[in-house]
């Protein structure tokens, strides 16, 4: 059990130019970690994986377990090893992001990050199944869901990565929310925190596993120059 | 011993600003793997591994064998399992480039690339041991010391990565070369094969590991935005 790692199953710029089909199953990831984040099969929803269990937010708003034979495009997983770095009060997601990189003392490791806190307010968003031919990324994101809550307790989980990485990983933080009675959350677009314990992981070894078998992801031709790009606008 | 992953110590946008620390001794990095290749503290010339020995051709041209002591700022390992994917003849850097991609069958994944052969040219460099305060890479490459050899028998040892992860690894082809007699070498900046065996090995995952210890390297703060162009061209 490597505390140290950040596995990624599938690269972002994957999901740029809509290779959307789901290319390992919820039993083989969760073999690399037991925490972390990712989509199902087109897109389906955001995923919030804790104490090994995959929790989907769907773009209906609902909640509901995942099977161990379903299947994500994307995912990062890694096994909790986090340390409780102090309470948290009053800050928006943008102070918040501050906040998170002064503990962290370098922005160039990839670290995770969760909180178990109070939100006066939460916004997330979750993206709507897709069908194929699949659409492009940014055209997703047109058709997500937005959700709003107020005075909510839940879990936030995410991970800061280095913008480096851009062409591989989400850059800078990816965060994802799920409420303590599993009945909200999604992709975090925003929120007010009212009060709650920041825990923080940073890993040596960013693991990227990619799909081998799958031709469409084989043959794809990606334009780096404008991905970067693409995926900002996608993620926020 | 893991086949389907290529291990990489630091990420090649360390190197460009200059922060060419040793970050990892030959020993640590050898339990990540026995074929590679690489550079010493300082940039202090070209590494090419085999068989779990670490050779290094320096700024003069010589070729010694490294202590297990000595450290690593960057470096690349694999356990090899290549397969022989048949007979190369009468090609030249670009047309070899050409020819690998064509085996592989994808753009989209890191691959290791070896080739047992007789070169009726190569032209490799060295890097010369810088000292600090340490230039940048670009920098670097104005002192570098150029060799010639003209029909030399030996092996070609080097990584195939994926334009999109420009930022961590140096994108496309990165190659070096080592005689057979172990007397000239370096990281290659082109050639004339006369015939040789070309061996491939394509990974699932890559895995990065970082100096989490190192402070210039966790206080540095990197452009991503001019990054990759610099590193294209310092490695070609």
């Amino acid at each position: 059990m490597n505390t140290d790692r950040l596995y990624q199953h599938g690269t972002l710029a994957m999901l740029v130019p809509g290779l959307f089909a789901g290319t390992q199953k919820i039993e083989e990831l969760l073999q690399h970690g037991n925490t972390g984040i990712g989509t199902l099969t087109a897109l389906d929803g955001e995923l919030v994986i804790i104490d090994s269990k995959v929790y989907q937010v769907n773009a209906q708003g609902a909640v509901r377990e995942v099977g161990s034979e379903e299947e994500v495009p994307f995912a990062n997983v890694h096994y909790q090893a986090d340390k409780s770095v102090g309470k948290l009060q009053g800050l928006d997601l943008s102070g918040f992001q501050k906040t998170v990189l002064e503990r962290l003392q370098t922005a160039n490791l990839f670290a995770a990050v969760r909180v178990e806190g109070r939100f006066t307010q939460m916004h997330t968003r979750a993206v709507l199944p897709q069908q194929p031919p699949y659409p492009t990324l940014t055209e997703t994101a047109s058709g997500q869901k937005e959700f709003n809550a107020e005075n909510i307790k839940g879990t936030l989980i995410g991970y800061y990565s280095p913008d480096l990485y851009a062409g591989a990983v989400s850059p800078g933080f990816h965060l994802h929310f799920l409420d303590a009675d599993h009945h909200m959350g999604g992709h975090i677009l925003g929120f007010e925190l009212d009060s709650g314990e920041l825990f923080l992981q940073k890993f040596s070894d960013f693991q990227l596993h990619l799909p081998t078998t799958n031709d469409a992801f084989l043959k794809q031709k990606f334009d780096t120059a404008t991905l970067v790009a693409d995926i900002r606008k996608a993620e926020n």
